[in-house]
């Protein structure tokens, strides 16, 4: 009998009892062993559930037994998550976490922590809920190099941007029914102004690179501007507005930011539609690849949670090639040196006249058509950041830039 | 220092070497050891090649030696892959394999005689190419349970069927181009006729329910019926057609079968074009699931090849939960029995004439928007093989008939 403890009794970690519990038989033979969860972290009781008898309050009990030899981790948070890691590796036993901060945060030190003590550091739920994603970046693609990745990393503003598309409502309009349905929370910030989805981002560029970026390198823009205008003049450019996550090389230096792009049509990012997540990721022998499903969501993610759980003890994610992160800040491209093509909207000249001062700023200038009455559209391209303020700077009618995806 | 050998020294072969070659280091790391390619097996010289003195025309000089590990069987066709593999395995040495003729025939014994022989055997690239699948079906979604697959499987026809759509060509004249760009063979039926698409959801079937079908108990339907006339019906009706492989329960049996298919335009499937793969997984804990890129190509196959040998050289296959397969006649649902809701045109009646005799077969006629004059489509559904050849057999100016995704 392996024991586990639990670490925060929420949604996720509740999920991963019932996981555990349905699937007694398939994860018993997966690990060699049963699985038993002797164990729930949490400062509440839970008089009522199951496990109520199992809750403790004391990490140390858990800590101090040493017949517990993994902790999940699904507190979520950097502290105190950060801390009762440390201290469970130090302890010998493995860890796995859907806990995308703590991750994006302090992956290098807890790797490195699950190093000097020879068990895991496991992180599959941090990123795309149930979509696997890590480990096979980890294993199916490690005779590969990794040269860019694009993602769908928060189910959140997808489903909100996907609801602007198809149902032409505005962005406060949406956000409220998502709040309604619980796909946001009541302060939607870390969701739609893409702090989720920049740890998501930090973590696999991390895998990408072995480098974990400091958190206030990488550039992160919200969704929260993106008006009615933009995503019809999207359609009519023949793309789609999403908020993506970005990695790749710019002049060598790994460039990585979140921010709304329009997408190709024809792109399959496009199709990504409500709260699925993807990532798509480039690699140089075996060129794109792409994991789609749901990014969120109680069972999928304690179904990653799981997965990991299985992995941590059956031996295998031992034999497996684990990360190592080293953090360093300064390791990202200045994103006002990265070069994009842009949506320009311009209010109250004629596309004819816009058209010609643009030239002076950008080498392709292609307007867009179908433009509203008194507004001038265009596809712009390329141009750093850098050259793209002093642009905006030079004129007082600009309305809205979105970038474009590669 | 591991020593490996390669049977069949072909386009995926040759890869093989490059790859091992070219990610020398981080096969090291991953491995724990250097990899070295001692042996190439071929009925060919490569007197050319940097690993012409490699090359042995006789399997058992590799049999033989007990310095060689693992077998990298990259022949293609089921004999004699089949037999050298097996004795490979008899001998202790792990086999992986990009050959999904001989995985979907032979795949249970293999893995049995692996299982006895306490050695690997796996099979990453015969499904998807350089897709990772297999594995994460095997790890990532080990604590979950199957419930369904459908896959664009085959690239040589979504090539053809996206070109047909795009360009509005007809199915003959794209094939030729598809031949000259080296996408076809010479003889397109393996790719054309949905073969190779068989094998490939035999092999998914497999690892989703533990066994095997029997090749004759598995429908596949070519492509070559498919005019420009259903291209555009789907058009009009929301949908696109693809070549899918599907596995799904009918009351309770599995059925497995590979036919084109009028797939929604909002399904993600809908956006895989031209030589990409996607598998899309139903499970009953994650939801759907999606892996997507590229599903054939020196590189990509090569890729996962290298993959497989990079799990079964340090241990880590070894600790994950090999998959065993028993093989079964009459395992899967007759596909007389599968029930679908179809495209059908008729020529030469009106739509409201035709309509009302419809509706004596079909619980739910609707007619598709925009027919060609003198012609009448409809959806229509739900029906049984059975019951739609009782109708197509009541009248002789049934066109085409097309099932739909589910």
């Amino acid at each position: 009998m392996k024991h586990i403890a639990i670490f925060g009794y929420g949604v996720v970690g509740g999920g991963v009892t019932s996981v555990i519990e349905e699937n007694r038989e398939a994860i018993a033979r997966a690990v060699g062993d049963e699985v038993d969860v002797k164990y729930i972290l949490d400062l509440r009781d839970f008089p009522d559930s199951p496990y109520g008898g199992r809750v403790v309050h004391d990490a140390s009990v858990i800590m101090d037994d040493p017949d517990v030899c993994l902790v999940a981790e699904t507190m979520g948070g950097s502290h105190p998550a950060f801390e009762l890691s440390m201290e469970a590796l130090s302890r010998g036993k493995h860890v796995v976490t859907s806990n995308k901060e703590v991750v994006a945060n302090f992956g290098d030190r807890l790797l490195a922590r699950a190093g000097e003590n020879g068990v895991s550091y496991l992180f599959e739920a941090s990123v795309g809920g149930g979509i696997p994603v890590i480990r096979p970046f980890l294993t199916s693609l490690s005779g590969d190099t990794v040269v860019g990745i694009s993602g769908i990393l928060n189910g959140t503003t997808n489903f909100i941007l996907s609801k602007m598309k198809s149902e032409k409502r505005a962005f406060s309009d949406v956000l409220k029914e998502a709040q309604v349905l619980g796909y946001a929370e009541r302060d939607p910030s870390a969701d739609v102004d893409g702090i989720d989805a920049k740890r998501k981002i930090m973590i696999l560029s991390a895998l990408a690179t072995g480098t974990l970026p400091d958190d206030g390198d990488v550039y992160a823009e919200s969704i929260r501007g993106i008006a009615p205008e933009d995503v019809s003049a999207a359609e009519r450019a023949g793309r789609v507005i999403k908020l993506i996550g970005s990695f790749r090389y710019e002049k060598g230096s790994p460039a990585i930011f979140v921010c709304p792009q329009m997408v190709k049509k024809d792109d399959i990012l496009a199709g990504v539609n409500d709260v699925y997540n993807a990532i798509r990721v480039r690699c140089s022998v075996t060129g794109d690849v792409m994991f789609y499903g749901r990014g969120a969501g109680r069972f999928p993610t304690a179904g990653a949670v799981t997965a990991d759980i299985v992995a941590a003890l059956s031996g295998a994610a031992a034999a497996e090639c684990a990360p190592v992160f080293t953090k360093k800040s300064g390791s990202v491209a200045d994103f006002d040196r990265v070069r994009f093509s842009y949506y320009i909207r311009l209010a109250g000249v004629s596309p004819s006249d816009a058209g010609e001062d643009l030239s002076r700023y950008f080498d392709k200038v292609e307007p867009v058509p179908g433009s509203p009455a008194g507004k001038a559209e265009f596809i712009c391209g390329e141009a750093s950041g850098k050259e793209l303020k002093a642009f905006v700077a030079s004129r007082d009618d600009v309305e809205s830039v979105i970038r474009l995806a590669e």
